[in-house]
């Protein structure tokens, strides 16, 4: 079976490398002549809105699929006319608009910030005298990584903030007093069969996730999965799926979610049976769900930036190395580490080491 | 770094496969258009005693290893002399001949079954007098997976066994009663550092490895450690090595080794912290090796000529499915399943529910 995949960035590279072993083939449409999947996945070189390329996409792959959220819909919707094509239109086209996104939560009765709708600066004033707080101001499209985004402390922020994200149709929220950031991964096959990995504690640098911490057994797991459940059968949806959360006290709050396979989730590759990739490519080919189960005490840290000398990272005994063969530039995922310990002690000390030497 | 392999089977696939997170890259030599490393691995389409080729190989690559025993001598000599070559052309040598290998076991006291060189029919016959006992002969060269190999019952077999090896140059062997067949892997750096795998139990059908189950905390392991790190130490050895034992009571009698990765290692991709393929590339590339570590309780099967369903094989909750992209054939490996389960009794259900299905 060929799998084509929208993009051919990290997540397209580490699709494909999951995928392989399963006796899949990849095809990737990608603009980028440097793109980072191209040692692993044939590539047709094109814009993601270039017709005759997703027409030859079409013709050769077996089942579409994509590994961000910003593709063009019309370029799903054409797709999906000629081949499967998974995760579904829908939930791209919710995921691609914030305030969609929020009113889903709120129709399934899944808790979140107190939010109102942006399109005037007037808007934006009225909306931080009703959320009486120190807000977010996010574009409803197109932003990821702390991208579109501004933050306002107080009133005196509103025109700042305002210029900030160029005066886009946008979203405020107020901001949660959180205790801590998880993120919770699940996947659905085609049959409407579910799964969900243990939940992730995430800490952000700069907009950007920085590390991710398994939180096996905790007690907010089964609520983060009813939520991540409603989700997924709502939107009939088939592949992986990252839902962030916030933490309050013994409330969740959802903060947004993403249709594809997640950075949060990189731990997976060496801390779970089965991986998001894996199991990603399984539910989209309408193959059987491998197992979630986690192994061990496991964390992840990103490379952001720059890349460190690995030879110490590689002598850390349950160090898994990943690179992204990217080129170094500031602020940029270059690749991550996982670390999986087979006890809590051994997690600590090689975190510990691990965070000396980046 | 870019890693040079001669020869683009489904080793080279996977070490392709273990390497790319690493942020190595891959070119092989490899004279079969549908080699089966070709979606994972730029390829130089030739023969692996192709001057040019080899040169170009030589140019690309920063270093050089090989995927199976038999490359020609004289490549693997020409490649050394323009850059480095790993594991060493010594050990190749030792290993393309089997009366060389026997002759190394014997001067490092590790233990073999009694043999003969046998050069003649005349030769044979006499073997077979002194050996008194049942035999198996095999060519000096070019013998895997059963090839080049007659088994001699008694002195009435010997002029078919002659026949059917063709009269080459051949060493005889006498049979040993052995209990269980085991294999050792380990791997040794570039800075002389070692380390080994779990000792693996081996079972063959028609002279293929069909299944291995992982041996953790054997009462024999530190025995088959000390006999290859005799084997790596003596030979300077950098990267994998796979030394086969036969276990006759309490004792190990050597059979033969690979200076590679080996198929009876390849429970190691889901087994152990790092896998035969990534600790063979950090051996090579001269990065620090990788844990050993084995995870749970541990198995592999062979997937031997034709394809099964794979989906009740997914649906196994452990089960971990390798494919090769290689076209069905009678007797030909075409991938494996490896299962990694957290006691004992997971395993021997799993293990019973798959055989059932193979």
């Amino acid at each position: 079976m060929i799998v084509g995949i929208l993009g051919g960035g990290q997540l397209a590279r580490m699709l494909a490398l999951a995928g392989h072993p399963l006796g899949l083939k990849f095809i990737t449409l990608e603009p980028a002549k440097d793109a980072c999947s191209a040692a692993v996945a044939e590539q047709l070189l094109g814009a993601y809105d270039d017709e005759s390329k997703l027409s030859e996409l079409a013709d050769k792959a077996d089942v579409v699929t994509f590994e961000f959220e910003n593709v063009p819909a019309d370029s799903v919707t054409l797709l999906s006319s000629k081949i499967p094509c998974y995760p579904p239109a829908n939930a791209l086209a919710i995921t691609q608009d914030r305030l969609n996104e929020k009113k889903i939560f709120n129709q399934l009765n899944i808790p979140t910030a107190p939010y109102r709708a942006v399109d005037t600066l007037d808007d934006l004033k009225q909306a931080m005298e009703k959320l009486g707080t120190a807000a977010i101001l996010k574009t409803r499209r197109e932003g990821y990584d702390g991208k579109g985004q501004a933050r306002l402390e107080s009133a005196a922020d509103i025109t700042t903030a305002w210029q900030t994200i160029a005066g886009k149709p946008a979203i405020v929220e107020g901001l949660v007093p959180f205790d801590r950031e998880f993120s919770i991964i699940a996947v659905r096959s085609r049959t409407g069969e579910t799964a969900c990995y243990p939940l992730t504690e995430n800490s952000h640098k700069r907009g950007i996730l920085h590390s991710s911490l398994v939180r096996t057994d905790d007690p907010l797991q089964a609520l983060a999965e009813q939520y991540i459940n409603k989700l997924l059968n709502e939107m009939s949806y088939v592949g992986v799926l990252a839902l962030e959360l916030f933490q309050v006290g013994d409330q969740l709050f959802a903060n947004e979610f993403a249709p594809r396979v997640h950075n949060s989730g990189h731990w997976t590759q060496d801390g779970a049976v089965c991986c998001q990739f894996e199991n990603h490519l399984r539910a989209v080919c309408g193959l059987p769900l491998g197992s979630t189960r986690p192994l061990g005490h496991i964390a992840m840290l990103n490379l952001i930036g720059e890349l460190p000398n690995i030879n110490p990272i590689l002598s850390l005994p349950d160090a898994h190395l990943h690179l992204y063969d990217k080129t170094a530039r500031s602020g940029r995922k270059i690749g991550h580490i996982n670390l999986c310990c087979k006890d809590k002690q051994q997690l600590e000390q090689q975190l510990n080491a691990l965070q000396s030497l980046l």
